[in-house]
C-alpha cells in the first residue's frame, strides 16, 4: 500500500495558480508548494505540469529548480517527472557519476514489471537520443575493455590481470541483460531446472569461480517466479539463502550486481527497508538512496517497506527521517512518507 | 512497395462461408482458398478469422491446417498468422529444430523495427509461456556450456578447446543481444564512435581474433544509423565491405551471426534477395527460406526486392518460383508475388 495521502483538487489550473504564487517574492514559500505537490498522485502533477505550460508558457519543473534547491530540489524534480522518465534519469546518473552505482541500474531493472522496464527505456531514447543498454554497456567497463582487450584466445597476460578483467566484462553482461529483459509474467514454474539452476548458481557463489555465463543466462532470462522457486531451492539445499551467502564474500562488482538483483527479485520490500536503513544509517546520510526509495515507492508499497522497517529496527522510519534531515527537504520527504 | 494484390471484400462473414464451402466435400478447393486468402491484407484476414470463429465456432487456422497439406499449408499457416505471432513461430522453429537455423533468429531481430520486436517478444509470451531470449539462451550453448564450463579464470584445457567453447559462447550472447536490443531510431550519427569502432570490427574480422564482447556490444546496442556509418566507415578505410571480408573467413556460428545481422542492419532487402537467390538455387529448393520471404515480405516491400532480383540475376523471380515449386503452392506463392 501507498503512503501519499491525495488530497482532492479543484482543478489543475488552481493548482498551477497557487504553485505560481508560491513562486512570487523573493524565496518561495516552500509549505506551499509541500502542500499541494506532496498531496497530487502522478495523473495529477502531470495535469498540473499541463496547465502550468498552458497559463505561464513555462515548464513547471524549470520553474521549480529555479525557486528551490538543494536535496528538497533534487527530491521535488524527480517527483514531478512521470514514473518511467524519473527512473530514466535515475538509470543514466548512476551509468555516468562515475561512482560505479551499478546497484540502482539493477534495482530499477528488476523491481519493475517487464512493460514498466520498457516504458523505461522508452523514456530513455526520448531524453538522451540513445538506447538504455547503449549507455550501460558503453560506460560499465566500455573503456577497460577496450584498452586490454578480452580475446577469444586468451592473449598473454598473467591469469590474474586476465581474471580481474573477465569480472568487469561479466558485471557489464550482468547489467546489460538485466536491462533488456523482457520477463515472461506466468506462474509457471519448473522444478528441474529450478534443481539445475539452483547448484549452477551454487558453484558460482561459492568460492566464486563458478560459471557466469550460466549465471547471467539464468538471472537475466528466466522469470521471477521461476528464480524465486530456484533461490528457494537453493536455501531448502543449502540451509542459507543465496543472498545471505553472497553477502558474505561480495566484493567484486559482479558478485555485488548480482547481490542486487537477486535481492529485488526475491523480495524488493525487504530490498528497500535495507535501502533506507543504510541511507539513514550511514554517516552524514545518504540522501540519494533516501529520495530515491521514498519518492519512487510513495504511491505505490511504501506503507508495507515502512510496517518492515519498524519490524525491523524497532523504530519508525518517520523519525529516522526527522532525526537525519531538515528544513523543507525533511518535511516534504515527511508528506511523501503520509505524516 | 509490396506485391500483394488486395480485392475489396463484401465482408469478412461472406468470406468466412466462402472458405467454409471450399473446405466442403473430398478435397479442399485450393483454388477458391488462394483466390480469396491470398488477396486479403492482414487486418482483413485477422477479421475473416474472427468472423470464421463466430458463424462455425472453429478456428479457420486449425480448419486449414486439416484441409491442405505440405508446403502449402505451411506458407498459408504462416500468412494466417499476425506479423509478429509469425514471426515468434519462425524464430521458435529456428530454436528448436537443432539444425542451427541462428540466420533467421538474426534477421527477424535486426530487419524488425524495435516496436516490431517486442511485439514479437510479447507474442512469444503468450504462446510459448517463456520469454523469447529465455529460449534463445538456453538453446544456443547452453548445454555445451554447462558440460564444459566457462570460468572466470581460465580451466587448465588446451586452448583451443578454450577457443571453441568461447565462440559457442560468443555465438550466443550475440543472438541474446540481437533479441533483447530496443534500438533507438534517430538520425544522429556519431563519427568518432563510427571510426573507433570500424577499428574495433576491423580486428575482429581479421583473423576472427578480436575483441568479441566488444564487436558484440557494438552491433547489439547501437542504433541502425550509427551501424550503418561504421560500416561505411569500414569500406573507406579497407576498401572492401565488412560483409563481404567476413564472408571471405565465416565459418564458426558467431561470426555467421555477425555476417546476417550486418546484412540485415545495412540492407534488408539486398539480403532478402540473397536468400532468395540461394532457396531456388539450392538442390531441391528451401522451401523455408522461400516462403519466409514472400510470406513476410508480401505486404511490405516485395516489390522492390523483385527489382533487385531481376538485376541481380537478369532473370524474373516469378519466373524462378515458377521452375522450381508446384501445384497449389507455387500457385499461392506467385499470387503473394502479385502475379
Amino acid at each position: 500500500m501507498a503512503t501519499l495521502v491525495v488530497h482532492n483538487q479543484t482543478s489543475s489550473a488552481q493548482d498551477a495558480e497557487a504553485l505560481q504564487q508560491a513562486f512570487k517574492g523573493w524565496g518561495a514559500d516552500d509549505k506551499a508548494i509541500i502542500a499541494i505537490l506532496g498531496h497530487r498522485n502522478v495523473h495529477q502533477r502531470q495535469e498540473i505540469r499541463k496547465a502550468y505550460e498552458e497559463i505561464y508558457q513555462e515548464d513547471l519543473i524549470v520553474c521549480l529548480e529555479s525557486e528551490i534547491s538543494g536535496d528538497f530540489e533534487r527530491a521535488m524534480y524527480r517527483w514531478m517527472l512521470q514514473p518511467a522518465d524519473r527512473d530514466a534519469v535515475l538509470v543514466n546518473v548512476a551509468i555516468k557519476n562515475g561512482t560505479k552505482d551499478y546497484h540502482v541500474i539493477a534495482e530499477i531493472a528488476c523491481v519493475l514489471s517487464a512493460e514498466e522496464l520498457l516504458a523505461v527505456r522508452r523514456a530513455y531514447h526520448r531524453r538522451y537520443k540513445c538506447s538504455l543498454e547503449e549507455d550501460v554497456a558503453a560506460n560499465t567497463t566500455g573503456n577497460l575493455r577496450q584498452a586490454i582487450g578480452y580475446h577469444a584466445i586468451p592473449p598473454p597476460l598473467p591469469f590474474v590481470f586476465l581474471y580481474w578483467n573477465v569480472e568487469n566484462v561479466h558485471s557489464s553482461l550482468l547489467l546489460v541483460g538485466l536491462v533488456t529483459s523482457y520477463r515472461y509474467e506466468g506462474d509457471e514454474i519448473n522444478v528441474k531446472f529450478a534443481q539445475t539452476e539452483a547448484n549452477v548458481l551454487h558453484e558460482s557463489v561459492k568460492e566464486k569461480k563458478g560459471n557466469s555465463e550460466e549465471v547471467i543466462r539464468i538471472l537475466t532470462t528466466r522469470s521471477k517466479t521461476q528464480l524465486v522457486a530456484t533461490f528457494n531451492r537453493y536455501r531448502d539445499e543449502h540451509g542459507i539463502s543465496i543472498s545471505k551467502k553472497l553477502l558474505d564474500q561480495t566484493s567484486d562488482d559482479f558478485h555485488k550486481v548480482l547481490h542486487t538483483a537477486i535481492r529485488c527479485i526475491n523480495d524488493h520490500k525487504k530490498y528497500y527497508e535495507k535501502v533506507l536503513r543504510n541511507a539513514v544509517k550511514k554517516f552524514g546520510t545518504d540522501e540519494d538512496g533516501l529520495s530515491r526509495v521514498i519518492v519512487t515507492r510513495a504511491e505505490k508499497d511504501l506503507k508495507d517497506i515502512k510496517e518492515l522497517y519498524y519490524k525491523r529496527n524497532s523504530v519508525h522510519l518517520e523519525d529516522e527521517v526527522s532525526k537525519e534531515t531538515s528544513g523543507d527537504y525533511k518535511k516534504f520527504l515527511l508528506t511523501l512518507l503520509g505524516k
